[in-house]
């Protein structure tokens, strides 16, 4: 595996590192993750996320684990047990899918790692393409606001709707983000914010219920989030709070716009009513936890409700910048619209 | 001044008590306010809040200093020093202006006690008309929201929205509340879980950016809130988040209630437009602090945006639920439609 750094993780030629998530913004811990158990256990506490991030990673260990002679037995079934660490990334399986072919088909453990260097060069462009797309749609002095988060800590390049909202900064557009903290995990507070210092994009963090109010008094021009998985239909689900916000901005007359790669979309999902939703931890509603703290203010009798995503209909979207272009509703129902 | 104890007050014959709510839902402390610094800081620092409790402590106050012989200049500087406390609680200047007019018309200082007594018991009266009138339009197995907290903790009674709730519960409707958490001082998943625990009510709490999910899902039957000030014309001010609510309860068609005393509506406020909003500080967002613990999980380096209220327009309000009665956007036009 060559050698590379991207946001959020990194292979220093022995050990492939990862960013642990849980610990920012305040602490930068890199985890080693040498074996499929790990980057499980990565996953599954959230100290990688972003489905792009989480399809690179798995791919990357894969070859990394290729290159060190696991047998081709070996490595299926490691792809099988990451394919499984988090049901809603579509990314994750499509990465894993497409290691499988290569697995199956080579006896040179080198053209798998090959293949895990040529999906993440492809994640970093993928990147790339959605920011000049989305950034050629905002205009000077524009206040943006986005949710969770979807940057350089969530992909192996710019990053997806944070991306465009940085590329539209690095063109000097003059323009403004307001930051959804994003409950109950603080991926806006905590991570978005960090990468809006990091990159120099003037932001300010807001709790989730004050969007609506930010719309209604005309300061927010239009709204960027990510997916995690986007049905052929367009309905797409991403993380909680996304609906929220998308009925908001209908109301308001705000546009809404899906960034992704074109991998995130399903083509098996004929529907956002398909997509499974995770149902996550009590402990999350009750308080709050990670490096900066942990504390819980509820009382314990109390009994919560956790999804961690919801699924927003087509209806609710004004486009979909995908790397291979913008769609709007018109293109829906040509046959693989988000081929372009 | 009589011997008194409601959920968030109580006066023993000697020293006035008030709950500090931000130590629940883990602790109960009672703080001493045996003057009026001492209850305006217990006020800025929410620890008491809710303005018909507000509303309540500071006339009770008065009525005690009224009976330890200051002086009518005194009562009336104290009496304008407690108005300023919270420029929004509409509650607080009303009943100050009337505990002012008493002050200033009787040489008896017991007719000050007696009116701040009166006060304080019409609350508890006013909470019970409004339990009753918002208890009678909720049908058994209905699944209700509510936002911040609006019970015994915000009035001296069974509260206003939740204590329409609470009503319906008593009445054995078989009701399930949906509890926000309400972001950034968590006074729904404190001290409404802490009130609905207390009272043996349903619930479970959510973010405040899982609303909009249950509604699509069917799974909330009416939304009940408060309000810190009402318009002339119906437009009313509550805590951040409120009109978010009212948004997503219009698009889902789902009933969408305001619960306050008469007293709450500001004549002289002829729009929402004209309800000053204040704003917080940056650590409220940045973090959270209490007796719970306190962390700050978001960047040193970034900005904040805090209102603490916002203003939902008459039009996205299916009923006012006053004391006075049921009044629809029909009564509006109406001349004092509030009284009735």
């Amino acid at each position: 595996m060559k050698l590379f750094t991207t946001g959020c993780m990194k292979f220093d030629g022995n050990t492939f590192l990862i960013l642990d998530q849980t610990q920012l913004p305040h602490q930068e811990n890199w985890l080693k993750c040498e074996n499929v158990s790990q980057l499980v256990e990565i996953i599954q506490k959230l100290a990688i996320r972003g489905a792009p991030a989480i399809g690179i990673a798995a791919s990357v260990l894969l070859g990394i684990l290729a290159e060190k002679g696991l047998t081709k037995e070996q490595l299926l079934d490691a792809a099988d047990t990451l394919r499984a660490a988090r049901p809603t990334a579509v990314n994750l399986m499509n990465n894993i899918d497409q290691m499988k072919r290569v697995i199956i088909d080579s006896d040179d453990s080198s053209y798998i790692t090959k293949e895990a260097e040529t999906l993440l060069d492809e994640d970093i462009q993928l990147c790339g393409s959605m920011a000049d797309h989305g950034a050629s749609i905002i205009h000077p002095g524009e206040k943006l606001l986005t949710h969770c988060n979807t940057g350089g800590l969530a992909t192996a390049g710019i990053g997806t709707a944070l991306g465009v909202i940085t590329r539209a900064h690095e063109q000097k557009k003059d323009i403004f983000v307001w930051v959804d903290e994003t409950r109950p995990l603080l991926q806006g507070g905590r991570l978005t914010a960090w990468e809006c210092v990091n990159r120099g994009v003037p932001h300010k963090i807001i709790c989730d219920n004050m969007a609506a109010m930010l719309m209604a008094k005309g300061q927010v021009d239009r709204i960027f989030v990510g997916s995690d998985r986007i049905a052929a239909n367009g309905d797409f689900a991403n993380k909680i709070g996304t609906y929220s916000l998308a009925v908001l901005a209908n109301y308001h007359k705000v546009p809404f716009y899906v960034v992704a790669p074109k991998t995130t979309v399903d083509p098996e999902c004929s529907s956002g009513d398909l997509i499974p939703i995770e149902q996550r931890s009590s402990d999350e509603i009750k308080g709050v936890s990670g490096s900066f703290g942990s504390c819980q203010w509820a009382p314990n009798e109390s009994d919560t409700f956790n999804p961690a995503f919801d699924v927003t209909p087509a209806e609710l979207v004004t486009a979909w910048i995908l790397d291979t272009g913008v769609f709007t509703k018109q293109d829906l129902p040509k046959q693989s619209w988000w081929l372009g």
